[in-house]
Formats: structure tokens, C-alpha cells, sequence
């Protein structure tokens, strides 16, 4: 099924750090190949409703293999992928959500932050991928 | 209720040999007239995200006897039936779902594909009717 | 993620044998590995609100790896996993879902068969398990 | 709102922990006193649908103030509080969830547990909870 706790929980926590060293609060979920949750931690004072998108963010990401905010480009009005957030019982298209892939490229899973702008929740996302990708 | 299993699966298979030529891997989707799931197949490693995106193709080309892309071009903002995809539990409006007729010319199902983007989404959904339609 | 679409379709094309055989009308659901669907049949004049147990059922059997109806005798008035039925979207815990094996006994999937009664529902599911299970 | 992340990952490493020494496999949540997820592990190769479960036993030991268990034992056919599990979303009402308490006595949480037998369940989230309480 992928991603191990472990590796999950390394993940998350490089992203907990980057979010600490930043001064955001975040929620962060981790999900697995089948795109069930393996892990998830919310920081304290983090945006409550930040909770269901950090683990939609995760989820899409494995759903389609590409991060959110790919799909969010393709999805605009006049766009090719429009309102596809309507399946899945709700999709998260903007950016903050990840594919973790193992050493041979193989997607292993998937991380989803949310808790502030779109471009940081990525980059703490992007915290979390790094610590782990490719072991 | 319209559409037989064998022909479901007809479609199917036909479906799934134009997408194997193509070298793109679906998620394939049959209802009958009801609107009811008859037949699926998950072509090893497509999007998982697909899954449910091609039974709302399916489902949402029967519900409204039309190409899904069709809807679509009618749901962008300002159109006539913006956001209609609210309704029944979430529509795919993007192509890739196709009603299938009998040789009446009587919707008796359709077909929703989807796995790549919506343009060989569409031409796998076709390669599906064409080996029923009429029959 | 588990069963492949080809050991899937050799499962489905089993139960439906055997449903043929017995002279009742059946739906045939496969997931893999993380709960999700890879294929599905219903046949003619099935019962159309079988169609949504027969994959819960394939679901419930891979969500606990054990047969449905295991899981019923413990989810009873009184009995230790009461009421489990409320989580996860809705369990069928009735016979009719088997989890399915590989070689080295890893569960790779479950198939779940709805339709007629229960007992007849379990059968037509074994045949399906029997086709494919240590390929 | 209650229970801090840091307290909440002391409940689920302990509780893992526990589950680790006792060779059983579990998903283990953590809610604050809004019944909002802050943490969550989910064990490798623990059952797939003991995640919901597990989120769902916390969030009914903090909904009622007290032991998932004794919920159960009120929501039985005859029982005062007969299909309790019907609310909220459903409810998860056999053993594995317990609310957390301060040093004054006020529940600040709860945690669930989700992935054996109910009893060994209780056991572990009881070694979370003993972690924290009053802390």
C-alpha cells in the first residue's frame, strides 16, 4: 500500500519544522497509495477548516499523481478538467498537495498541506516530500 | 432497463482495446437507461481519482441523454446551467461520457471514460459506443 | 495496489459462471488492495439495490480481511463490534464478501456478490475466490 | 480548544507504543474538545476500515463526555439510547474510545483506537490517555 508510518511521519514532521521556522500554522495529512490517511497532525491555533483540505490536498494528489495546483490550472472555468472538484466526493485543486514517490518513481503516496496562502502551504508541503522522497 | 450486460461489456472491451492501442490507461464506466452502474473496469495503474469521475461521466451523459462535454460548454460561468454540477450527487461535465442508443435511435445507457485527458477520454468512449450502437 | 484488472475480470467471469449454473441473478464487484473498485457486473434483471451491496460488501471484506458474514456475527445486539455498519460510508456485513489471497497469502483484494439469498450470495463469491486466489 | 498537538502526539506514542508490546496493529486518533482531529497514526498494515472507526470512537467519547463503551451498552435494542449511532454522521459505540481529561477534570479530548479485538482497543487508547491525563 506504499508509504510506511515512518517515512510518513518523517514527512510530516520536516513539514511541522518548515511550518514552525516560517510562522504558519498548519495541518498536514499524509495518505497512502490507496489514498487513505496514514498519518495527520494539526498545529495548535491552525484554521480549523484547514483540517478536511489538508487531507482533500493529500488525497487529490494521489487521486490524479500531480500536484493540486496542476489540476486547479486545468480546472478554471473554460478549462479542460472544469469543476472536477465535484467527484470524489470533493477534490482540492489549489496548490499544497504533493505525490511522494519512491527511489524508482513510483507514487507511494501523497502529502497535503493547508493552513495560510496557497503558495506557502506548498512550500511546507514541499518540505515534507524532500525528507523523504526517494528512500 | 435498456442495455444488456452483454452489451455493456461489448462496449466495454471495445473501449478498453482502443485505449490498450493508444497506450493510455481508463477507468470504464456502463449504466443502463436507469442510470444504474451495469459494468466497470480499472485498467492497472490508472488514476484512482478516475474512478469515480468516469460512472459520473456515464451517469451524468444518461441523466441528461448528451455528450457530458456538451453540458459542459452549457455550465461555465454565465451560461445557462452554471454549476449545474451541484445536482445528483456531484456531474462530471467534461468529455468523456457518451449516451449509447439502440437502433431506434432510444438512449438505452451510456458510457463514461476517464484516465488521460478529456480529448482521448472522449475517443476511447466512442470506440465503446461504436461497437453497440444500433445493435 | 493488489489484484490486477486480468485476475479481477478471471474472478467476475467465475462468480457469473456459477451464478448462471444456479440460475440467479447476481452482482459482481472486485476491489483491490485499497478498498477501490476495479470491476463490476450486474446482470440482467438483477436487483438493482444490489448493486451498492455488492461493493460494500467487497469493501467490508478487504476493510477487516475476513468474510462479511464473519464480521455479522460480531456486529449483532450484544455482540462486541455492534452497529460497526455506521463507519466507513455504510458496511454490509451479511455474507457475500470474501477477501482474495495471493501465493504467499497477502491480501490483494476482496470480491463482494449481491443478489439472492445470502448463503447463494457466499457461493457464487467463493467461486469468484477460488478461480483466481493463489495466481 | 483543549489538548494541545504536543500532548496529543505524547497520547498516540504511547498508545503506539502500547500496541507495538502488545503486537497488534492499530489506527489511533486523537480530537480536541471540538471533536476535531489533531492527530492520527494509522499502523502498517493495520486494518483499512479501522481508520474510520478509530476517528469516529473519538469523536463519540468527546460528543457524550464518556467511554465509547458505555454508549454502547445505552444504544442495545430496548436500550435508552437505541440507534444513538445513527447521529452525528455515525457513531462508533463498542469499546476503543475514551475522553481526556486536565488536571481540574475538564475533558480537554478524546482519543480512539480502532484495530483489534475491543477490549485489547481499550487497553491501548488507555495507555494514550494515561500518558496525558492531568498533564
Amino acid at each position: 500500500m506504499g508509504i510506511t508510518l515512518e517515512l510518513a511521519q518523517t514527512a510530516i514532521q520536516a513539514a511541522h519544522e518548515k511550518a514552525l521556522e516560517m510562522g504558519v500554522k498548519m495541518n498536514i495529512a499524509v495518505v497512502d497509495a490507496g489514498a487513505n490517511l496514514v498519518a495527520f497532525v494539526r498545529m495548535d491555533d491552525a484554521w480549523l477548516g484547514s483540517l478536511d483540505i489538508s487531507i482533500k490536498k493529500a488525497k487529490t494528489a494521489r487521486f490524479f499523481d500531480m500536484p493540486t495546483g496542476v489540476i486547479g490550472s486545468l480546472s478554471q472555468p473554460g478549462g479542460s478538467l472544469y469543476n472536477i472538484e465535484h467527484s470524489n466526493g470533493g477534490l482540492i485543486t489549489f496548490p499544497g498537495g504533493i505525490p511522494i514517490k519512491d527511489g524508482s518513481g513510483k507514487v507511494i503516496g501523497a502529502i497535503g498541506v493547508s493552513g495560510h496562502g496557497v503558495e506557502d502551504d506548498h512550500i511546507v508541503a514541499e518540505a515534507g516530500v524532500s525528507a523523504v522522497e526517494g528512500k
